[in-house]
């Protein structure tokens, strides 16, 4: 038997583990798991691999080896029960002779679910809801909310200066944020599925829209860039070579963004303003990251364009979640208050 | 003796103390006093009064009474030696018997200054500089920015949306932000000597720019109202009528504000958009307050105008100094960078 604070540990490893699958697991869930040994050490680690690769339960499995015999498994999703490209976890997990199963969010998927009952019929002792809450607002999060909205999840970025700018009178606009930011920024490219930006952005601006490390390297995820309007993304925009697809939206319907990215579980609207005005709109932003930078301009263009507002009712709420700062800048968070 | 550490709490009393002097007392410094008896145990604390009234040495003294003899007075600044309208402190300190005075900040007012060395000739145990850098970013700090700078340090203030609009496009702005930061606000303006609008807020929003509780009621301290701006304040304008002077400043240039309040140690602007940009411009904002509220406009007013920034190497720069939570609002505090 292990403990209590065993399983909670392993849960949350197996937490911070799933979330280096995020962006590359769509349209699965990023799950992680791990494997406790008959004494409770740690034997295996693992995170869902790429479509078509191996489960999470299947990589901490191996990794555990035989020390998974008589050991527990604990498994941010419920495993799943069929046979799909590849085989169910359960029975994956009854084959390496795991004596219990301790999972956090009860798989939502009809096709997949069962893996709980499966185990228990087995003899498996299972345990739901560990640390549910936290698995929920963790990596899985974009995909439970894709199963219950049938769109990705939206995430906005706006980076201003404190009254809200992104670019001075004379255009220009780099860098408004500092370092530390940007890095942030470009780590969170490497976890989603989508970035979007408009027509507007592309020409004046020929950004790459590619996640790269300070040092300029890629990181192996790059998520599909997808520009929206109708207007010709030129034929030298730097958006159409590099490491991944470029997707041309050319509407003005944020909607059809969503749409053509059926697989996506996470997007991320980068601007410009018009862009994020008629995401906020169109009902599409989720989730806000306000990178706001300590400086004044008093002049130039404003962060959020939205034609649609007309008085101070209309605003968009939101809920901060959380403020951080990055070198001299603060990053807010804040979710869409429903 | 009494310990480091006792006379480091005592200051530390002595600071938050003279923080209710602050708007009352100038043009003389806000200063906090503690009397600490032979055994050290605090005897009487004070701060000082408003001009005409007894310093923060004398107020403690009085509290302490027979127990300040052979005890030790704690002080943010060095006790003056020269007859104003009150009696030198350094004296009043001697007539009451005290062995040691310790104090943070040494006087910077050639007037005022030697209340050290006469404490000292007369055989009391003086000690300067004790935690004089707590105490010179605290309620002191304006009054010696003004001795340095021969001018009020300058607070400017925007409420404002996450995409820094002050207004709706139908003109709508009460309230951008919630209770508790409208709350923090009113309790700022208690302790600043005037607070700035431009005749654009006055004839849009007819303020009465008065220091409110939450229940209506006034505090006790209420700023000098100013207005810039060429054009009339209405006749039946509220910051007319009220608890506190009105004054005028019929002009566009934010030079003239503080060259008309020569006794101020601490002027808050508070608006609008203009008028920040103008103080900005001017060079004349040390420090700023965003109060940020989690909704995003997208369209209506920008939180500051100043029309002569032209490209981003001509931002206002600021370094923040702090970042804290006000109901669903942010309030960050920002100092110019030099
Ligand atoms: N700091 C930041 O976070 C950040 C990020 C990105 C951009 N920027 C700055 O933003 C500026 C570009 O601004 P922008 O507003 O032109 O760029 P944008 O938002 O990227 O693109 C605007 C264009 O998108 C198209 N569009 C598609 N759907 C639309 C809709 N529903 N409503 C309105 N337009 C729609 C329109 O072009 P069509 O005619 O082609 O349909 C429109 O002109 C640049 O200065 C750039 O530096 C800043
Ligand atoms: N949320 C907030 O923190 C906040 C605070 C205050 C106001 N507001 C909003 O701001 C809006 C009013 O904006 P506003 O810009 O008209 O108000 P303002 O900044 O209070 O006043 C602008 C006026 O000040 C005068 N002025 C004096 N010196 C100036 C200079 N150097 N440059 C330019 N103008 C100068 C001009 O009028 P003359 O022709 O008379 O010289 C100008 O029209 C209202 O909607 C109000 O609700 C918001």
């Amino acid at each position: 038997m292990v403990d209590a604070a065993t399983v909670a540990a392993a849960m949350r490893r197996a937490i911070a583990e799933s979330a280096d699958s995020q962006g590359l697991s769509s349209p699965n869930p990023p799950v992680g798991a791990v494997i406790l040994d008959e004494l409770g050490e740690v034997a295996g680690v693992g995170r869902t691999q790429p479509p078509g690769g191996p489960h999470a339960e299947v990589m901490a499995l191996r990794e555990a080896g035989d020390r998974a015999r008589g050991g527990t498994a604990v498994v941010t999703l419920e495993p799943c029960d069929h046979t799909g490209r590849t085989g169910p976890c359960s029975q994956a997990l009854l084959a390496a002779g795991v004596s219990a199963v301790h999972f956090a969010v009860g798989d939502p998927n009809p096709a997949a679910a069962g893996g709980a009952a499966t185990l228990r019929a087995a003899g498996v002792d299972v345990h739901e809801s560990v640390l549910e809450h936290e698995a929920r607002r963790g990596p899985l999060r974009q995909w439970l909310f894709q199963r219950e909205r049938g769109r990705p999840f939206v995430t906005a970025k706006i980076a201003a200066t404190l009254d809200g700018r992104v670019a001075a009178p004379d255009g220009t606009s780099q860098w408004i944020t500092g370092a530390a930011a940007r890095e942030h920024a470009h780590a969170q490219r490497a976890r989603i599925d989508a970035i979007v930006v408009g027509t507007g952005t592309v020409i004046a601006d020929d950004p790459a829209l590619t996640a790269r490390r300070p040092d300029g390297t890629l990181y192996s995820h790059q998520p599909t860039r997808v520009v929206l309007g109708l207007r010709d993304v030129p034929p030298t925009a730097r958006v159409r070579s590099g490491p991944s697809p470029l997707l041309h939206v050319a509407s003005r319907d944020p909607r059809e963004v969503v749409a053509a990215l059926p697989d996506a579980l996470h997007v991320l609207v980068e601007g410009g303003p018009a862009i994020i005005g008629a995401f906020l709109a169109a009902g599409l932003v989720d989730e806000l990251h306000c990178y706001l930078t300590p400086t004044v301009l008093g002049a130039g263009r404003a962060a959020v364009d939205d034609g649609t507002v007309g008085t101070l009712a209309d605003a968009h709420r939101f809920i901060r979640t959380g403020t951080r700062g990055l070198g001299d800048d603060l990053l807010v968070t804040l979710e869409r208050r429903d």
